[in-house]
């Protein structure tokens, strides 16, 4: 059979491969620390969960609005105003299935052929993907620790070609856990603005910050779109609910590009984000957040401990990106041998890009921290005799 | 602002601004028959909501794997052994967000730039939308009542052109309620299998058929691809969940973009469609289907009576697809008057196409006997005064 061209450019997801086989092991009684999912490990907090299931027993099983039940596109809106003091018309807000929902809304909606968009190596995988599959390309930039793997305007500035249309960012980032400061946001945009460009930021993991507080490209501008879901910090992962941010002009292109594609986002799942927003719920996140925080401050030392080179300390989501040249200068040979012969599961770099990603492995803590203390014993043993 | 260009040829679903201005005029105090809609105006049945709540208590909230979970796979592969005496292996099944997933994949799989894929029209108008966004496009072929609005071989055969690369059907289908029958699937897959292109058929509302049965494609060639869903016999439409039934060739292609479109599909809806393949489950489905039968056998003859032309009795979904040539000359304006001055709320036929779309309209049984009963009063009343 023949399958489109784009097919042959969109790569899997090597981190479920690494799962699959994680899985595979323990089936067959090994004990595997898994550090490779970007997924919180604790199950929906009880009133997101209650209120899901309160939905149900109502009989709210029919279709909603395309672009979300108004009662949801208000609490996010007033969620912008408690968090962030801002002002954000309920309008401009878009439900999407996942933050994967909003970056197929922003590619279907700015993206022609041939049209690039910058966005660091290493990065979200998923992003470049969307973008080929509308016939477009990401537009990869190397970012080191130097630069805490962000885009600066500089580097928007040296990589920006005929053909880029905009820059897509995330802060705080997977692999690497890295923020965008208040006036890196502002000087990135500005400088995207500048060239006619548009600016959209990925903010899925903001809530998760430890210390310093991720700031919103909507405290710089109106006309920047965001991608953020109730995945993360609101600990959603499985229920498949994100939203968008979008400037006035493209709400209504985005309703019925929603309208088309999804018809509409999985109702049990908004009522159930509806409870996201209360007091109970917030107490519980920011429970979780203290954990995660604790786990970053483990783990990040002893790694260093043990040879990864983690120079800069990152400020938020669950992962720290190391460099194993000490170690090896094939991520993926390591991570293959960490699992089958040590049993721990990390994903290489491989999947987030491929500048110096084969120097590069991603750890997840997303884990107990009995486990990630077992990891460090038994990568102790392990990389002592490597 | 400028948006991509696909954006302007990507149009509204107009069936939602309908619903959206009867929904004013609801809470204006108007009574309003909504025959608009293409959802079941059944709740979810209860042993499939129980399921739902039964794996939240359980914490069934993180992701599962990208193509759906092994036991659903499964369970669906049982469906076609149970329904059609096919044996399908589960790997070829892919769980999807809706039948709206399956089509993105289908597009996303085989469609390069320019290529064009042969669709009726009248027909769902999101598929030549799906093909759009991937730069290909759908070449629409108009279909009438002689034809019982389907595709046969011979209008594939006159239609194809160069750069066609398959045919996507649906049957029953939506706006007409028409089927395929078995000798006329074969015939069209093997004039679409003879040009080397693609058969794909959309088999949602496949259970959903009053007499006659639906075939599935399958039974004819197992290098055809199947778009279904729980939404429309399963009555599981806010849940999000549906499926692709794929040739062996293209599974691991589809996981891939599986993986970077949609991670995942919800998991609540995962394990509540499992409870849809159940005996209880199963009478609730025949008892709606009975209901739905009996609407129709009341609905059809009664519109015939006022002046609608249907000329064939169509044998699934839930629409009638009416000529009203005896009324007017724009359904448009039909439609708009037919809702704001008489309260019934029903779907232009430009919803589903451009050829003959102004002469006909779209009547969604999907709601009582007694709203079906006031309608035909109120219409009887309006229309005499037409």
């Amino acid at each position: 059979m023949f399958f489109a061209d784009r097919v042959q450019d969109i790569k899997p997801f090597r981190v479920m491969e690494v799962l699959s086989r994680a899985r595979e092991l323990e089936a067959q009684g090994r004990d595997i620390v898994h550090m490779e999912v970007g997924e919180p490990d604790f199950v929906t907090a009880e009133p997101i969960v209650e209120a899901g299931k309160k939905a149900l027993t109502e009989g709210m099983t029919h279709y909603t609005q395309a672009v979300g039940m108004p009662a949801l596109r208000e609490a996010i809106a007033a969620h912008y105003q408690h968090q962030y003091g801002l002002d954000i018309d309920p309008r401009r807000i878009i439900v999407t299935p996942g933050a994967s929902g909003a970056l197929l809304l922003i590619a279907a909606l700015l993206i022609n052929p041939g049209d690039g968009m910058l966005m660091t190596d290493p990065g979200y995988p998923c992003n470049r993907h969307f973008l080929r599959l509308v016939e477009g390309e990401g537009q990869l930039v190397p970012v080191t620790a130097a630069d805490h793997y962000q885009l600066s305007a500089a580097k928007a500035a040296e990589y920006w070609q005929p053909n880029t249309v905009g820059a897509l960012v995330a802060s705080p980032a997977n692999p690497t856990g890295e923020i965008l400061s208040l006036e890196e946001l502002a000087k990135l945009y500005k400088e995207v603005q500048g060239r006619g460009g548009y600016l959209v930021v990925d903010e899925i993991y903001h809530g998760l910050t430890y210390g310093e507080r991720a700031h919103s490209i909507l405290e710089v501008a109106d006309d920047a779109f965001v991608i953020n879901s109730f995945s993360k910090y609101f600990g959603m992962t499985g229920w498949r609910v994100g939203w968008l941010v979008a400037p006035e002009a493209a709400i209504s292109e985005l309703e019925k590009l929603a309208q088309n594609l999804f018809i509409s986002v999985s109702t049990v799942a908004q009522y159930a984000a509806l409870a996201a927003f209360n007091a109970q719920s917030r107490e519980i996140f920011e429970q979780r957040k203290t954990i995660f925080c604790q786990r970053r401050d483990f783990l990040l030392p002893r790694l260093r401990e043990l040879g990864f080179d983690i120079p800069h300390t990152p400020a938020g989501a669950f992962y720290l990106y190391a460099n194993i040249n000490r170690f090896s200068d094939d991520s993926q040979a390591f991570c293959l041998e960490m699992l089958e012969r040590h049993g721990i599961a990390i994903t290489p770099g491989v999947d987030f890009g491929a500048y110096q990603s084969d120097q590069h492995v991603r750890f997840a803590y997303t884990t107990s921290m009995q486990q990630l203390e077992k990891s460090i014993e038994v990568m102790t043993k392990a990389l002592s005799y490597g």
